[in-house]
């Protein structure tokens, strides 16, 4: 029954925000929770019908405010996906149970679900991956039970692209200090309240001395701070934790790393206990949460009541924690649990993992009524994970003061101009133009061609793609001004053709930028 | 005894380059291969003794130039890890047998390892993985037999880094169409090569589209070319193949990604198949190959007879097919994989995984022995991996020129400047000030901070973090000019401080930019 009501609020949502219906209301108590439901696309609806059916008959109120983003939004016209009553119903409830939301190719440049959570500023995507019982993997019985917390705003996932010449792209990989102590606190919170041992941080830092350093070196002061709650912390080079991720699972308990990584590495961890079949995810900002499955919204199952269900419930059991519905979670959670371990219910991505039976897979509906008719039961091999606060939870508070006054007290200095061009001369008249033009105030301390020196001349021949960056610093005994900058990139730009200027920085007496590969 | 000549060959090279003792060259052939080999740091002395000297046995005759590259010459001054003598040999040999080099915490910036690689333009990082006998892991029986074909030279690991503001750090990513078509053709080359049916391309072409699309589209290209030689060739997100590693990794067959992706699967690979300590490695370029184990330097194991010297002694297998030794590198495999199946002679890595016993594993020269004593025996149960070509290998072609006539006739237009500025302004206040000075000839089309639009205002508190990136635009009417540009920035220098500028193009009509994210 419900589940019609559902199909028929996800209909109606294409003229605009759908409220649960009225007689839904009269049964619910005085408060109820509201929480902005978002159907999403092809098999979208039926997973979130599933989770919404369990919430129902768990006993816990929910006002749901129906909102549409995704394939539609987009064929409507709108660039973003996410249209403005969807905002508006976010902003009011400030909790988001969506399904998964289509792209489609040529309509939206931007994905639907990366576009909500940086909206929100949901920055920490956390990702348990738990064995669970009755889904055979490789690793079952090692008791992998870990959770990626995954930086959710920054890194490449910014998308900020340009193309430096033809056939050369660049996107920018950007990190800072704040979006990054917001995670790694957000991880080391999420070990204090669930009782966890240890966060390690998985980083290139090696590589990115900077960008993945600047979240290395976060992570490093936050552990002394929480170090003092006996939480282990560790660093490992992110490669590193791929290759044992395969090879001992086990030793892990939180992970935190940043965007690009923690996409990788957290569907990876998902492949090491069942799949994104069983992926749960939350989307944690300091005012808004969203909870969502991993999963695409695979249009061939659409509609069809076959897809397997359990990804979107888990998160749903994590939105009930976030709205304090700590009982109705646990009571949840036991009855999935309950279902996968009792192996007579099993949906046909299961079936087909296991080698059973397909043509007699459970649809979605008859997993949903399954794990309803378990509420209450527990499981008798998986002991029930502590998820309670383990004491009371300090607001969070900043390491470092971000205030105008403490950037105000940096001392600055300027080097010189990183300048790219793009250009068809060879590396040695491409250097001799560069010292041509630097003037009395700069000298050419290099080109490079992607990242390797090719001015002065090495001996040895990188081969080149028309894009080289110059690097001009200051003369000897030169102090650099502003004025100094643009007219150097005014007398470049009657030369030759350039595409991207940086500033070379320097910040209470360290230089701001790296060297060049064989500098 | 050929053991002791290496140590003390490897002592020698503190004082330059070290020829191969001159009583070696009187017994061998007339002309002999030449080879650089980098003794290395920590371990790496000891292994590239084992693979040295399994060679010699296998009757190849090579003619060892002895260079340094490291954590010695770190120390001696040289910034770069990799002196000249070095270069200069890699010069004539075009063939290096390296161990893994050091790169000390505050004397160099780059790793040593990184530098060889691009100075020679090495662009293609093969990494096997393949299920190995005698080396017991979940997914033992199962087939994994899989190449990973890093690229190389370009991505993150270019590392370009600055600071756009205090605490707000930035890496370039560079992905170009030649850099892609180099290393997508050296993997189907590789798979028509091996009679290998299909070739996996990893990327992150969703989210984004400039950068990780142009891989996709060149490797789309190339896989039209490839299809009349019945090579599969499929596209998939590069998330979904870490996640499809995990889960049924014996599927994949060749995989082709970019840099950094390429070094978290290639060694996600390695920890299916048994680890680092079997995962052989070979960095092809046009005309340098460099070949070493991935493991590091473990200098805690350095100099005690204990480290598995396997990875290396396969990367010298590599090495060994590419100066067309097919029959040697064919010979010495097959002990080394007779040595594994046999079980007697298990180094302290394996006897620790397979919990056999510690306190007698075979120390690094009795498995070197081993697989001397095993040359010209063949594993019982592994069947031997046909590597040799399987036709006439054509010279790969550019499958476009690059030549700049080519660029030439590119339509270009000028569509606006995007301005990095770090502000203590709020969203609003920066907007106006951008406003004011965009002047007639732009406009205003955006400020974003980290991707999130911010101005105009979306309703939204997205976080910020003083930098700022302003999209100005040509107004309506307007054709912009060089000139523009630099007094656009100018204005910009004036009031606000500017840490980046990056041209808009548009490029035969088509926007070279990307939207930010919410537009």
């Amino acid at each position: 029954m419900s589940r019609r009501v559902i199909v028929r609020g996800h209909s109606s949502t294409h003229t605009g925000l759908c409220q649960w219906p009225a007689e839904y209301h009269a049964a619910m108590p005085s408060s109820p929770h509201r929480v902005t439901a978002i159907a999403g696309d092809g098999v979208g609806p039926e997973v979130v019908a599933s989770a919404v059916r369990i919430i129902e008959a768990a006993g816990v109120a929910i006002e749901w405010e129906w909102a549409d983003a995704g394939a539609e939004v987009f064929r409507r016209g709108d660039s973003s996906g996410v249209p403005r009553e969807t905002r508006d119903s976010i902003e009011r409830t400030r909790v988001v149970l969506k399904g998964p939301l289509e792209t489609p190719v040529g309509l939206g440049e931007k994905s639907a679900n990366v576009t909500l959570r940086k909206l929100f500023e949901t920055y920490a995507n956390v990702r348990p991956a738990r064995e669970l019982p009755g889904v055979p993997t490789r690793y079952a019985g090692e008791g992998v039970d870990m959770i990626v917390v995954r930086e959710n705003i920054e890194d490449l996932y910014a998308g900020i692209e340009h193309m430096l010449a033809p056939d050369v792209a660049q996107c920018l990989k950007v990190i800072t200090r704040k979006g990054s102590e917001k995670v790694i606190r957000y991880a080391f919170e999420l070990a204090r309240r669930e009782g966890r041992r240890k966060v390690t941080c998985a980083t290139k830092a090696n590589i990115m001395k900077l960008t993945d350093g600047l979240f290395k070196r976060v992570f490093e002061e936050l552990a002394e701070e929480y170090a003092v709650e006996a939480i282990e912390a560790e660093h490992l080079i992110i490669d590193n934790v791929a290759h044992q991720f395969a090879k001992a699972p086990a030793q892990f308990d939180i992970v935190v790393t940043t965007n690009l990584n923690g996409d990788i590495i957290s569907d990876l961890a998902s492949g090491l206990v069942g799949g994104l079949g069983f992926a749960s995810s939350g989307n944690y900002g300091d005012d808004v949460a969203i909870f969502e499955a991993v999963h695409g919204s695979a249009p061939k199952y659409a509609g069809k009541d076959v897809i397997n269900p359990t990804a979107l419930i888990l998160s749903s059991v994590m939105m009930l924690r976030h709205i304090d519905e700590a009982a109705a979670a646990d009571t949840v959670e036991a009855a999935v649990l309950t279902t996968l371990e009792s192996g007579t219910v099993v949906t046909a991505d299961l079936a087909r993992q296991t080698g059973s039976d397909i043509e007699h897979a459970a649809s979605t509906s008859a997993f949903t009524d399954a794990v309803i008719a378990n509420l209450g039961r527990s499981p008798a091999a998986t002991p029930a994970r502590a998820v309670r606060p383990t004491g009371p939870a300090p607001a969070p508070h900043p390491r470092r003061s971000y205030a105008p006054e403490v950037y105000a007290g940096i001392e600055r200095g300027l080097a010189g101009l990183d300048v790219v061009v793009e250009s068809d001369l060879a590396a040695d008249a491409l250097g001799a133009e560069f010292e041509s033009l630097a003037g009395e105030r700069f000298r050419v301390e290099f080109v490079e061609a992607r990242g390797t020196v090719v001015y002065p001349a090495t001996g040895l021949a990188s081969d080149t793609v028309r894009a080289f960056r110059a690097r001009l610093v200051a003369s000897d005994g030169t102090v650099l001004g502003e004025e100094d900058l643009v007219s150097l990139l005014g007398r470049v730009s009657e030369r030759l053709r350039w595409s991207e200027a940086i500033r070379l920085q320097v910040l209470d007496g360290e230089p701001a930028y790296t060297k060049a590969q064989g500098q």
